[in-house]
């Protein structure tokens, strides 16, 4: 991998001062806009990366993707498709998912905060804490049997305090049967899971995992099976940026997952995962800089899929 | 290219029974629902193909593609999009893009019929017939100069008998100025690109060239740009196959096109071209067989980008 | 009937300038956003008026209600009802009324544009010539046999040229069967029907009808059924004034339509027909000097039916 | 007040067997769907009833213009109406408001849930177990002081366990700012308000009172401004039996309002109130057999304000 990541890095730069933190959860306006770091690691174990690489955040959508590993671990393909939907709603993060008076599972994108709060029910475990437990011991597996990475304790309060359009959604999925279980302990579950906090590293770690048909990167020890990867990057690729999927097909071309937290994980399939951190956001709560960065990347490496 | 392609057309052959000839557009009505054919071609020239291969019938939706491909050719990428939007609308083949009073040129997509029919105004040209014309000649450029190809004139007039819903559309792009031409002309060269007929050959040489990177497979003489393959290899995927792409991308995984005659294109970057025929379709007006047989494939040759 | 018309008039008379005269329409942009008349018609025959009584302007929407009765008595209440609802639809007066694949007929309204161009198509004929021959005899017969009312033809001109949404509308209508006639002919009724024009005096004449029990103010010779001058009544006061339907009835509380000429036509069942004309509009369309001066009235004589 | 009371609801009761009782909260069901009966209450007075009046029900949303009357009496018309809008949302009654982002409180109708429990949080208290006790209180005072009104605590408990839906649309209106106060504390109001219990009488004095310019029957006594009575009923009119309040207005014609516990309150203004009971619902959640004797009544003594 030979790619002079410093100069990149520079050029984009500059964008950090054109996106903005995110104002509706407190604890994200905290964030330093300026911050920019990337990392690459290839899928035979070599790892490169630049700037704010060290600066931990709350992955927040990101562990959507992670969500859905979980419960496909736990459930197989065709329970978690019984239960969710697949197809882009071309709608915002938040959206209400539906127009009509009985919501249907299968207009859920577990993308898609609604879809992604139904999944958190799909995970095993005799209480949510366990459910939670299970799945940051799965963040960690994917990310390198990183301990680091854990909950900011900050963060999940905000997002407790601030969430009542999740509350929304959540009731709704209720009222619709499509969860069974009390709304506060899926949602403390699904604010727990937003609160996960790692670094540039740990995006390009997972994202490599599931680049590397579910193997560890350099090892190639097996982690997930590979029509679960295939599973997840498919999903990445048609609704992993929001209703942005469509321009970063055609911009930048790989399987992402951003976050508003300023992270984006990208799944290079056979080559590389590569993470990214610019906590200012566009309008469609995508990092600004980050997005330019993965364009940029993706011409010089050649990384689209298409 | 080692594959038993007789053995998978006749594991799929069941499922052509269980599919529908289209009812509302009255000349594809006259289908044989027991057609099936399957053709590959490789982006180094190789060829194989089986089944009702030989059958001519109208591409329909697959114009799509080649619509944007031409607009690219005349306007390039910044113009194409300021016209047409990318994102997913979450919605099927022949839905009004809009809940709101005015309606945005970012809401179309060009994979669907407003955005297509909005799409066919971008095209340079004198006349429509002079668009659809270049468009015609584009058509068989791509298909390795098949100057077989042509309007079958029974479904173009079926089509324009019965294509009130499309005039509704055309009439809203009117409205809001997004198409400023006489509404019947810019339908009739819809209608004349919908009713452009081939065979399973055709689109599976029409798929190779986007596959081939712009290039004609064997030869490698470039037809079309790179980018403007990528740009629209990227948009099948997230868009091609209607409000069932997210289900297509998780079981086939590459990107596609179907249109309601039953063909589908599917495009395997970097290795081939595949062309579909099989006229029963499913609810969303994908070809049945043709689908299930692609995801046999897939497995089969290991064909998913994800 | 003791009211200071002209002191209310002058009252008034400076909203006149708050308003706009709708850009849709290029022949309505040279009304006179100064005019201001009003007429109130009693059922016992008496008329008093003041202002800009004598300038004739177009009728557009307040045809709605006449289209309907047109229907009515050519098919009855039940064979109307089966083809176009009564309810609601919370939405503008040009707006498409569904969000699903299928318009239901019964999502229509009468007094909303999908619903009066369907309406059209339920009036007796053997051609839309005649169709709108009968209904502009209706019209005069109503106004008192004021044979002076007659199309506007640049208005009517113009309408046709610039109704693109309403050929959308109506090529809707035409994809889901709601009218099986060829939608220019249908629209070409609508549209002449929309250009009638009459002035203030005549549109207090129509009203009174309507709040008469369908009969002749001052004779009392009958009209039209009092059941259909019920229901007719009803309509207007759910939808009369579009999406500012509630805040009227909250406001002056009597059935109404407004156009986007400039015209009001009032009904205050079993007391009077009002005519109103200021041709500066309000955001959704409705006169707006035109509405202040129709709830002084509603405070002045206590014409509030609730 | 001449009427054969009994003879219609003779001719009514076999509707009582082609209703529902709603299946969605648990206490409802157990209602007789064999109950029918009315009660007329003239502005003189006079009161005459019929059938099965001494049967107590839960009012459920019979209680919103209860609501909105002491929200009008705490803060007037103004501010009110900044806070809830009254247009027809031509949706049904526990419809979510909005299709974008931002939900604008002018969407909301305080005769639909969501308005409805916005209109709750209007109303003045230190606490919303007070506002609650104010609500009481004046249900009371409307319906002739009658103590014996209050709260059926089996239902209160069955609401408030299944309100799921509600409390979706409570936290739509806490996420945009619309209500501040805790949203278990909003609703806990809320359900009680739906679960206070009276008979017909009660709901034919509550709905004398607003046809009676906001005096006490027969004694004339004033006991709400005759303003906050008009504003009532013409909101009434316009969406008080939800998506079928145009129906309705074509069919019988005055100011009503429907529960789903069987109750319906019907307001002639300047003549009577009306109550009613039939817990058998129709699909639009309206007594059925309930609606059809308001239509019976209305030809019979000529009731339609239209």
């Amino acid at each position: 991998m030979s790619v002079h990541l410093e100069e990149m890095l520079a050029a984009c730069k500059p964008y950090t001062q054109q996106g903005q933190l995110p104002s509706y959860i407190p604890a994200l306006k905290k964030g330093d806009p300026k911050h920019l770091g990337v990392c690459l690691l290839s899928c035979d174990g070599q790892l490169i990366q630049a700037g704010d690489c060290g600066v931990q955040f709350s992955i927040q959508s990101i562990v959507k993707p992670i969500l859905l590993l979980q419960a496909l671990l736990d459930n197989g393909v065709d329970a978690v498709r019984a239960h969710v939907g697949v197809e882009a709603t071309g709608k915002p993060f938040d959206a209400i998912n539906y127009t009509d008076q009985v919501l249907d599972s299968q207009h859920l994108n577990p993308m898609v905060n609604m879809g992604a709060i139904a999944v958190c029910s799909l995970i095993r475990g005799s209480s949510y804490q366990e459910r939670f437990h299970r799945l940051l011991a799965l963040t960690r597996l994917l990310a390198g049997e990183d301990a680091r990475i854990q909950v900011n304790e900050d963060v999940y309060r905000s997002e407790k305090a601030s969430g009542n359009k999740n509350r929304a959604l959540a009731y709704l999925l209720k009222t619709y049967g499509i969860i069974q279980d009390d709304v506060e302990e899926v949602l403390d579950c699904y604010f727990h899971a937003c609160a996960i906090s790692t670094d540039c590293v740990g995006l390009a770690r997972i994202g490599c995992v599931l680049a590397n048909k579910g193997c560890q990167p350099g090892s190639q020890d097996p982690i997930i099976p590979p029509e679960y990867a295939r599973f997840v990057n498919a999903i990445l690729t048609t609704c992993g940026m929001y209703d942005g999927s469509g321009d970063f097909a055609v911009r930048v071309g790989v399987p992402a997952k951003s976050g508003v937290g300023g992270g984006i994980m990208a799944v290079v399939p056979s080559r590389m995962g590569i993470g990214i951190f610019s906590p200012a956001l566009d309008a469609k709560g995508n990092s600004l800089a980050g997005t330019r960065l993965l364009e940029l990347l993706s011409r010089e490496l050649n990384l689209s899929i298409f």
